[in-house]
């Protein structure tokens, strides 16, 4: 009943050593079944060249384990923190991609310097504040998601599709599993663009408004017009 | 009729990832029959590896689609822009490579700093000025075209075979199709050692009219004498 | 008897190119039979694509060949200055990797800015001082071994589980060679990561003593909970 | 008589993109026979992919065409200059390499920062001064070659294997071909890090001449110890 959940969870997490985001076991993918409440993640420190479908684990809202020999990702409650809090996504991955990461460590946002970057993500990709002593002394992975959440308390998450954590590295998100890692592909490429830009250009700024409603708006919502139609997830 | 200019657009369309110059979809090639006025061009939004040849779409110079089930590339308006600004172009490419982008988000030209470049571009590869609010809310890709034009007001598109849209990345041209991916790559690895020259260097200057000259005309024009006769497009 | 041994080493010296930790010869890769007070290590100057496992070498822990026609790597009496100091550990990796070494010539330690460190060097990776004119012009890779004891008198090996050498280059260790070779892979991913954050925000800091502590040790000791259980080397 | 010679020079061509040195054409290789003051070199603008044996270019040391029915390389009065100057010397490669290419656009010589460096380059790489207007006019190539003497007047040849021409690109040298490559490869892998290295550490100087003459002859000369006897290319 949920083998085509586990599978398309399966496939996004191969698709992270495909795309170069992950180095070992660095990064992990899940997907929600919004109707039943069940997500689908990756068990915990397996490689992506063992991992099998029948090794991705079912959990309820609540991190318990419904199906699957495996312990869940470390990072499960991170993930249901944040489909508890934003409705409208339905699939989720964390890495420890290069690019982003190293603005996550700096404790930076990335600014939206271009239309690569406005194609996707509208507006700055935020970075959260650091996690207080009591936060990572405490329930930790799930003090990672909420300090996720009240980043985006005056964000809107259909709109900027992912975040740093700051010192840690990125979260991104879409409407399922593989659309969540097309927007980390995304992020990193963003990342790297913006770091060299920055590097050549200290002084530059964000692009404007018009440009940023423009390259969003061409491929998002009602008045979207690149791709074919129906649109495809690459569109 | 068609069926060889549509392969040739194929095959140089397929180049772009092969020569690592996109991420999934984004970058588009097209080519002009002069004698007819039809463009050949990339459909919007559909992945590399499942584009064929009846997939390019054939438009004339006013945009109408002639052949194709598809819809043509988002950015066709621009493409269409330059071939009528341009009568010696044949081909054009755009893509988003990293380090070209690079220095369009930063809004700055890349100098001639060596013979690399010198080889194929005749001077600095200019980065058009920023568009205005009404060009982005107008007929944005058609906009982006007049842009490149204007900044070939007092440039010779047959010397210098490329431009960076400022905020957003690179188109290059060619006699055809494939001498156009040609120049994508060669501006890619010249905006990476430029990078890396500047970072070094940041007092460098551009090389001299004299070895401009020397490079450029060694393997361009009627004194050509690099590669072997009849020259290809290697040469 | 020492065939399994000598597998183990000669595996773990082809993950070496295999994650392009090394260019030609330039990395070697030891392990030691505690019990027998064996170690076997790579032969000098032997490219992996021609190395076969009963080129391997035995070497006792005064440097004694024991087995093989080989001379072995000219590195090895630095691996053995450090089984013989730290007797906790038991594989040992040297290489020239590309981010590391940079860090290493710059003659700056890698300070922890973010979880990918914390998960598993213990705080920051220290950098050795330069080498006096009589140890160089002495017994140089004994020497070599003597600098990086002398930085551990106040570090835990167990816990830090690499150093920079200065001028030179990453030496890494482990509880066998194939984990040596896993801290080299993620030390060399570190030390790039932190060159971007460095080059973004100068002013960075590293990370708190609680956060350092919660992510070392969920993958370290006792209270780890990541991975699996019985964990693998990859958790 | 001469298969054997043009054999290696092919094989050694073809190390060029396998190593990552070049895009498209941007090198060539030659390798001369002592006895017979022959050189085989690369013809002009042939791709890699298409290159075969007998398309290699035999001439003499004046330049001459022996055998072979395409062009030598545009190149080739550079390679004969520096076979007539440096008898020491039996092969020579030239390409645009990033790494090195950069720091030659840069006009900067390389300096000396770690025992990479010094294990196959005693001292900095140098970098040519530029040349004049009526070099640049005149016989340029084989200019090219004389600044390269130029820069050696100091020098020695089998000491420091290559040079980065100012405003252009490296040449580097070796006792055949393969070992020119192998110089090749090694020069940037140095360009890459002390690139790197300087920008981590801006203060930083050269290492000191105890340990350039520690590593330089640990694989040089009468005293080395490094590799197996008798020493490969490799060692």
């Amino acid at each position: 009943m949920f083998e085509e959940l586990k599978r398309r969870v399966w496939e996004a997490n191969l698709q992270l050593p495909k795309h170069a985001l992950v180095t070992f076991t660095w990064g992990n993918v899940s997907e929600i079944d919004r109707d039943r409440g069940i997500v689908a993640i990756k068990p915990s420190g397996v490689p992506y060249e063992e991992l099998k479908i029948d090794d991705i684990v079912l959990v309820d809202l609540e991190g318990n384990v419904l199906e699957g020999n495996l312990k869940p990702s470390s990072d499960t409650p991170t993930h249901l923190v944040l489909y508890r809090a934003f409705p409208s996504i339905g699939g989720i991955v964390h890495t420890h991609s290069p690019w982003a990461t190293s603005w996550a460590q700096a404790g930076l946002p990335i600014p939206a310097l271009g239309t690569t970057h406005a194609d996707y993500y509208y507006g700055e990709i935020p970075c959260t504040r650091k996690m207080t002593e009591s936060e990572i002394r405490g329930e930790y992975e799930r003090e990672t998601g909420n300090v996720i959440v009240e980043t985006f308390q005056e964000r809107d998450p259909t709109r900027v599709l992912g975040v740093l954590v700051n010192q840690h590295g990125p979260f991104c998100w879409g409407k399922d599993a593989s659309e969540a890692v097309y927007h980390a592909v995304v992020l990193e490429e963003v990342a790297k663009m913006a770091y060299h830009t920055v590097a050549l250009n200290p002084e530059i700024d964000a692009i404007s408004q018009p440009l940023l409603d423009r390259h969003f708006f061409r491929k998002h919502g009602s008045s979207a017009y690149y791709g074919q139609t129906p649109r495809t997830r690459t569109s």
